[in-house]
């Protein structure tokens, strides 16, 4: 088969001829790509930026958000069959563990990456196990929500995490309205009552995010803490969301926040850096949030399927992979690049 | 391999040569058992009672509560090796239905039950998989935790589900001190600093609760309702775990129920039947048990290995395991029958 | 000041000059009534019902669910001021009980509930106190909102209780579409992203549900349990949410639940009569629900003021008292009688 | 009456004649004090560090530790009657603020700070009201319990919050044995099953931890992250109370931290300096935490009343209040040092 392999970092990734996959265990599903996301995290891996974390020996397959159609299952495979439409969850997991025992699936202690650490979605066909696939509703097609499957699936376990501690008359403010926050709006707008406030330096940005039901817009221009503050009686919001985690957001954010509120931070870069005294006086909390589960998954596909969450994509051949990667490289890239093979 | 086989209901079964159990899964796990429960309901399957509901061909291999030591593994199998001492959860599970994928075990939609519908434990060796073997603690001898497989886990699930909602100062009836509850008991004790009750009719089944750290124990007399009302005020108690439910236990567990108390229900036998006028007038809500999940069980044999909950067994070599049905079924077990084979 | 008074039970109330209210605690409230809601109840009260329940001592001014405006408050009275447009919770709660402190509202051991145990609000002026009241955003009017004082609040308190435990591709069914139906089915709405189904007898009442947005609507014509099933790949409803409670909805209703499922109950006049193997075996929960709390009905009024949550009412003079409750009870009210003082 | 008033920041207040306190509202109430704790924020109260923070005009009663017996009651109380032995939490909260009704009482928007903020407990008489004082058990003594209005309402709260996540298995180090510490090593020994280790830089400290149940202690002598690293098989634990907040203590406390930990906060002096991507890699939460609820005193006082939790106390005479204060400032005072009026 074709597939798109990094033969060496700090180079470009040719497409070539590898053989095709194999099922190696009951439990293995092939999957033909129908869909598969161009990400930063490429350029970075391709950088040689995850060559220590990531330890994978070239070369490889690059890709990491993918879609397509169960093309071969293994014997024990009970979800899927072959034909039907999937997502695939980014981690190949071993279900054994406690972590996967409780469905807290990304703290598996023996996950796989594929396109991380192995070979991923960047070719015709991707081999990855009955635990990560999701069925898709005939109405979704795999190059439509391929994107959702890393991207998507931070922002969905974030806000769902904040959307069940939130009640109506409650605010909360997303920090930054891009790739992940737009995503967040809108699965914040599924979820929650409580009323949002968005806060961008982009105007555009913004305006999308009022589009898909954030009640307020804030332009971060030095006075975005203030207007939070005046929008909550000077209270603050009782949960902030940070899809930004530098630059300033975090401070800001925390500002933002009202007592016994719960920042989540989702976005990084920054450190966070708070005076334990004022952690405990207000009684504020810090939530970190990762990639979310597989029933995270499973859960934004639905919404996916009733038209809550979409995305805006741009789709490219497969042969055209170093033109996608450029464009996204030079921002021209409108929503998401999607290769299809 | 010796097993003991049920050829045909209501006859007895009998202790034959079997081919050993093989491998057919890389997940597979084969379990030399160190003791194996004999449970009441081992005599209602040879009476016949579980033929419609199991379907299972006979002849087949009784016994559902068993530990052991790891006699074989499958190539996938990560979570135990070869001579680990192991406790087996009742259920082999599918791990890719959403029950399983949320850690509802029990809910799986694709189990099996060895000792019911397929193979079990009245045996030297028994076929199961990497997702049913809890390995034990050092200190812990199988065939002295082999009863709380089903049984301890189911009486676990409960309790530590009714300790979740419990606070100092509140108070909890227990209703039916026998072999699932004095294991509740000491759940109770573990894990809950509320005040605990004691019902039963059996003043040594009390005089045991009170050993095991029950606060108060009351006969089941006829004045056993007005005297959790006098422990509380005359508002009852936050919490009923009723391990009866049947010959009058349900009606005098929901008069013993304060306003927005919770009633546990796990034993059977009864009908709950209240009017709706009485559950919303109080806010009171019942709340089902069945056994518990894998997690649970690991949590259970925590409590075990730290001598928390421990049980009174009456061990017999497995060539005499028509000696322990006769004796269960006389009432002449101190505690548990466990088989050794 | 004018007030409706009842003299004797099974004879008409009177329209009649009674002694205005005055304050008697710095925590006391004084509210012009600007609408009063007629209630079924009120009926029930006049013909002697509640007579053992409320003790009331005759004559008395009756209306439970009430709206209006600050008319004078006492010393202590710091969360409203004279002019500010409230609603009155239905009762008046101590603030010093268990239940009270934990914000258990509905459970306080020393309420007064006017309208049934003492003065309500079919009067120009009602005494209640600063626990009670909730302003209300000016966008509100008092005669629009008061019957959501306690019909409303109590489909909130289900619902939203419910709510919290459902998520996208989960299926909840409302039994019962009609006055605290109609509000239960605008709260899902608009605080949970599953799938809702309506059963009720009534086109009518279905035609409305699907309006206010049920993805699915059922005629209760005896086939309405299979329908549920097929919906749910017979899997049945993670969540009953039962309004009726009589007339074959809970054995209908149990059958439509899902292993796991939650049943709420909030309808009354039948009785829950369930095997308890068969509650344990499905692990099945029900759940009583009563009024909600004081944060219940802040979070509702946030939801009316947003537009997510509107009733029909007819509003009649003080004066017009009895017309209004011969037309409720003559069935000739669309939507919710409201008296204006 | 008698009190001990400060007159002027950076001089010792004096013992001087003050009038009695009376009842200004139907909710106050008037306590006989018994006990009043001797804290390190009374020197700092003293000094002058709080002057701007409490903003309370001079001449004023410090104490904010305190218990006694109701000596007088406003008509409108109904949770304690003259002569109840009590224990005052330590706001006099509003009742009527939205964190007041959801049991929050902690971020009441209107709360006094008896002994801060306006006349505490250093007196024979104190003016507080029914929202604040806590009925104690006839066996316990108000002088042997003041200290725990504070110091071990905090920890409880904590501990308290910490057992509710944690499960047998699971870990939990608590960082600092000193005052609050040994407090919250009692409520953790009598709420959780999960193993307990301590880390201080004190041996004695750590002997007084594994007295009260501690399974393991760890001199902080630099290599006890390593040494938790250890006990945990490499992974950390899962939750992390600290009771320290300075000098290198979160630093160590978040590397002995698991993935998916909880920190919990509750000492400060230093600041918590975490890079965003260590937070969400790991997917940590930090959790801020103040002095406990009313309902979190109610429980404390349970726990006490059964002998789970006590304290070592040293009495003074009020008289003697300066000797009492000398030796707390100079270490001279084993466990807590309480004014008997």
């Amino acid at each position: 088969m074709k597939a798109v392999q990094l033969g060496k970092y700090e180079t470009q990734p040719v497409l070539t001829e590898v053989p095709d996959p194999v099922l190696n265990s009951p439990l293995d599903v092939i999957v033909k790509v129908g869909g598969a996301g161009v990400c930063r995290t490429d350029l970075h891996i391709i950088e040689g930026q995850w060559e220590q974390k990531s330890g994978v020996a070239l070369p490889y397959t690059i890709g990491h958000e993918n879609a397509g159609w169960v093309s071969e299952v293994g014997s024990a495979v009970t979800n899927v069959a072959v034909g039907d439409p999937v997502i695939l969850h980014p981690l190949v997991t071993c279900g054994l563990c406690r972590a996967c025992r409780d469905g807290d699936d990304v703290h598996c202690v023996g996950s796989k990456f594929p396109g991380i650490d192995t070979d991923g979605g960047y070719a015709e066909y991707l081999l990855t196990n009955a635990r990560s696939v999701v069925k898709l509703d005939p109405s979704l097609q795999p190059a439509d929500v391929a994107a959702l499957a890393d991207a998507g699936l931070t922002a969905y376990h974030a806000v769902a995490k904040a959307a069940r501690a939130l009640r109506p008359g409650d605010t909360a403010v997303v920090i930054g309205a891009g790739g992940l926050g737009h995503i967040g709006v809108q699965v914040f707008r599924a979820l929650s009552a409580a009323r949002l406030v968005v806060v961008d330096r982009s105007p555009d940005a913004l305006k999308l995010a009022s589009e898909l039901g954030a009640e307020h817009t804030i332009v971060a221009d030095g006075t975005h803490v203030q207007q939070v503050l005046d929008l909550t009686q000077g209270n603050g919001a009782e949960a902030v969301i940070d899809f930004v985690g530098e630059g300033g957001a975090l401070e800001d954010g925390v500002a933002m926040l009202r007592r016994a509120g719960n920042y989540y931070v989702i976005g990084y870069g920054g450190t966070l850096s708070v005076p334990a005294i004022d952690i405990i006086s207000t009684e504020i909390n810090f939530v970190g949030n990762l990639v979310g589960s597989y029933s995270d998954l499973v859960e934004l596909m639905v919404l996916a399927a009733r038209g809550k969450v979409t995305l805006h994509t741009a789709t490219y051949a497969l042969a055209d992979f170093a033109q996608a990667l450029t464009d996204l490289d030079q921002g021209n890239v409108r929503g998401r690049a999607i290769l299809i093979p």
